[in-house]
């Protein structure tokens, strides 16, 4: 039915029946082989015109075809790799009696003003329809509208005076009909004002404001930028729990690290502190890796071949060896020694009380402890309002996790459970203590000890197989004026 | 430290130290008492200001409270259901091969048509600076610059002929300075045309409609309906995968059945052909409730005699029992014999061609086969153009999973993977063949027979829990004018 040839091409589909047999020893290559007896399905594919049917094909070309991609070695070694991790992810938090919670993804709180975010809505169909409709009324159409309105006033209240004069006021028929007429200019007044101001099909508070309230949700949404402070409530009232998500960043962004659609893994422990967050982390990540090499070890050695050798070794190391640990001041010192030694030479400067940047946090996992290293206790001025304050009243319970490869992997903290201290920090960053007042309710009523930490799942991508671009270890990236 | 007292108020949260001990038997309705040696933590919560601490709370104010209210009873036993069915829906596919993908959140494509779309945007900034601003120029404004363009035109003119006179055309002072106010008059009045056109702040085309090329995709683009069409990418890639992800819809709903942010379980399986898709679909919610009674018996039971004294046995039931299976054809049969039988009454009518209605979906669940039941093969003429045309040519491969008590819980299908059968059918339904090439590369290259359905994640949980209103089985539900 099906010409032999045609199951050969690349691209082609086949469903077959057959022996399987082992080759014979001139068989260079390979192990095993199919006698085939039918054929079931065969799907052809013309390799005059599939997109993929060269044998070199760059990543940036693959990233315009996402719908055919996943059909090369590559980005399938991704996907399993992927797949592998997550359910990873699920099982050790799950095997730790941490629960999953499900946070919102469209939200109207901005939480620790992490980034830009975008906006969600169903105006713009209006802005859409209002292109196609006729033109909002001039000033001089309103100017006429006014004066006829004006015309109307008058002509009842002559009309009113007339009828006090003979008397029959309540019904008298032309009062009747200067009012309704008058009724029917005042409204047609008003909707050619409404259409003023609903300039370009947008409803306007009369402020001239947006006005958010016609929106669907009733006030300006957003994609949530985290499900931190969510993943918070539930921690505080049923235990440990964990999130895993898209998450959502609207910045300008066109680096080989940075994506508009991400996907965060986010626990919270309750009756935790920082101590056992970092435990958390590092057993978190080690779990993962130790997976993945049970699970997916063609997978990672096909990468590490073809992307960077030192893929593997960095999951074995990562796998079976405890991570460092080193506070910010000790970090801050072994870097500015670096540098008096000439050991070392950064582009930006290191000094304490400025974030880490991406080179000083690669040399100190890559150079300094040649393994993971978790930094902690960073100053309070660089981190987030939630971040517990520490005695020393200059530096918070923070942690991030930094690996070879890739530089920051997982940020985290445990939470300031202190009503005053976290009210006192929050106007200190600007915030509103009413706009949050919900969040406050958690240290309000029986508060508890927590903490908890966010991890990129495309940089435990990236971490793990040694690809380059972040791009090319989800399947449909987004970026900024790409959504394929 | 704490007095007592304060231990025992509703709403406190204690980590205390001592011995666990089998109560007396003189103490009623409790097997253990903890014997406390040390208050590790407290934290307190004044009984009189807590929301919550009242005895009897309707779900309504609850709902309210979203951050309060996983501290209850109720909430606390859905989101420990919820929890159990997430990861066994993981443990269910990752067990059968099939490999978790996410499919993209934002997207370009309006899948099936399915429902009314969120739009995601960074354009509205500028609308909410618009109002700050200062108004657009007026018609009169506008004029004076033309005027004043022209005017520096006839300038240019004069000078240029001046200066062919004189000879120095080239480098002629007078028409340089006449020729660099024109370029000045020129750009402020495209200046103001472009403010009269981006009217209230929105970029415009020529055309007038608003200009999405400056959105931050560079195209109109909107929150998913679904991921079934990424899904199949992946599984005419790769063999079987599943999505399970947040799913979006703007419509204007308030029932308790509809949300405008849910999560959807999305299989596509691949060489599969409707019989396998029933198959996978009975399996993984039998699967589904097997887990549950073996992992939530009390949050199970705690909720049936809260709510629905039936939904324990339903839960066992389905776990035990075969789904019944009935071809559309025999479904309509069936309900238009008991009609004429009067052995029911429907609000819609009965017939051929029609979708069927919750009311006779329940109908078949509930009192016919009194369990759940598959009917497949629909009329095309109600169904989605993607679905396979049946030999008939009236009907497509096409099933709906109805359980007792919720109705329709799973909607799938086989797909189209004949080429000339999908661009018919595309053709038909009014969508441009153009506008999904991608999907239609799926046929052209290396077609693969699939299947494949989707499962509303909380329309599970209304069945498994029992719960009425499907805002208590999400943490944080989404709906017209709420987003708290």
């Amino acid at each position: 039915m099906h010409p032999i040839e045609e199951l050969r091409h690349t691209g082609a589909c086949v469903l077959v029946e057959g022996t399987l047999k082992q080759s014979p020893p001139e068989a260079s290559g390979q192990v095993v082989e199919l006698h085939v007896t039918k054929v079931v399905h065969c799907g052809i594919c013309d390799a005059s015109v599939y997109p993929i049917a060269k044998k070199k094909i760059t990543l940036e070309y693959l990233r315009e075809k996402a719908h055919l991609r996943p059909r090369t070695n590559t980005i399938a070694a991704v996907a399993r790799v992927r797949n592998c991790l997550a359910f990873a992810t699920h099982e050790f938090f799950q095997k730790h009696g941490f629960m999953y919670v499900h946070t919102p993804l469209i939200t109207t709180s901005d939480c620790e003003g992490a980034g830009e975010m975008f906006q969600v809505t169903t105006l713009l169909a209006g802005a859409d329809a209002a292109a196609a409709g006729p033109p909002p009324p001039s000033e001089a159409q309103l100017e006429a509208l006014r004066a006829a309105a004006s015309a109307a006033g008058s002509a009842v209240k002559t009309a009113k005076e007339a009828a006090k004069g003979s008397g029959t006021s309540g019904d008298d028929p032309a009062l009747k009909s200067a009012l309704s007429a008058l009724g029917a200019a005042k409204s047609e007044l008003a909707a050619a004002e409404e259409r003023v101001r609903s300039v370009g099909g947008l409803p306007r508070t009369a402020a001239g404001g947006v006005d958010y309230s016609k929106d669907f949700f009733g006030q300006k949404s957003f994609l949530t930028v985290s499900g931190q402070l969510q993943g918070e409530i539930y921690a505080c009232a049923m235990s440990s729990v964990y999130t895993f998500g898209p998450t959502f960043r609207a910045e300008d962004s066109h680096t080989s690290r940075h994506l508009a659609e991400f996907w965060m893994i986010e626990p919270e422990i309750a009756f935790a502190d920082l101590h056992d967050d970092m435990q958390c982390a590092e057993s978190y990540v080690r779990f993962c890796c130790t997976a993945l090499l049970e699970r997916c070890p063609q997978d990672l050695a096909l990468l590490s071949k073809m992307y960077d050798p030192a893929a593997v070794d960095r999951v074995k190391a990562t796998a079976s060896t405890e991570f460092a640990r080193c506070s910010y001041n000790e970090a801050v010192d072994i870097l500015l020694k670096a540098l008096a030694d000439n050991a070392v030479t950064f582009e930006y400067p290191v000094k304490w009380g400025e974030d880490l940047k991406s080179e000083h946090e690669r040399y100190l996992a890559e150079k300094v402890f040649c393994r993971p290293v978790i930094v902690y206790n960073y100053p309070k001025g660089i981190k987030a309002f939630y971040m517990r304050l520490n005695p020393d009243g200059k530096t918070v319970a923070a942690m991030d996790v930094l690996v070879p490869g890739v530089g920051e992997l997982i940020g985290g903290s445990q939470r300031e459970e202190r009503l005053d201290v976290l009210t006192e920090r929050m106007v200190e960053a600007g915030l509103s203590p009413e706009t949050y007042s919900w969040y406050l309710d958690l240290r309000r009523f029986g508060t508890v000890p927590h903490a908890g930490f966010g991890l990129g799942f495309e940089r435990l991508l990236l971490f793990t197989t040694g690809m380059e671009n972040i791009r090319d270890v989800i399947p449909f990236p987004r970026w900024p004026g790409n959504c394929t």
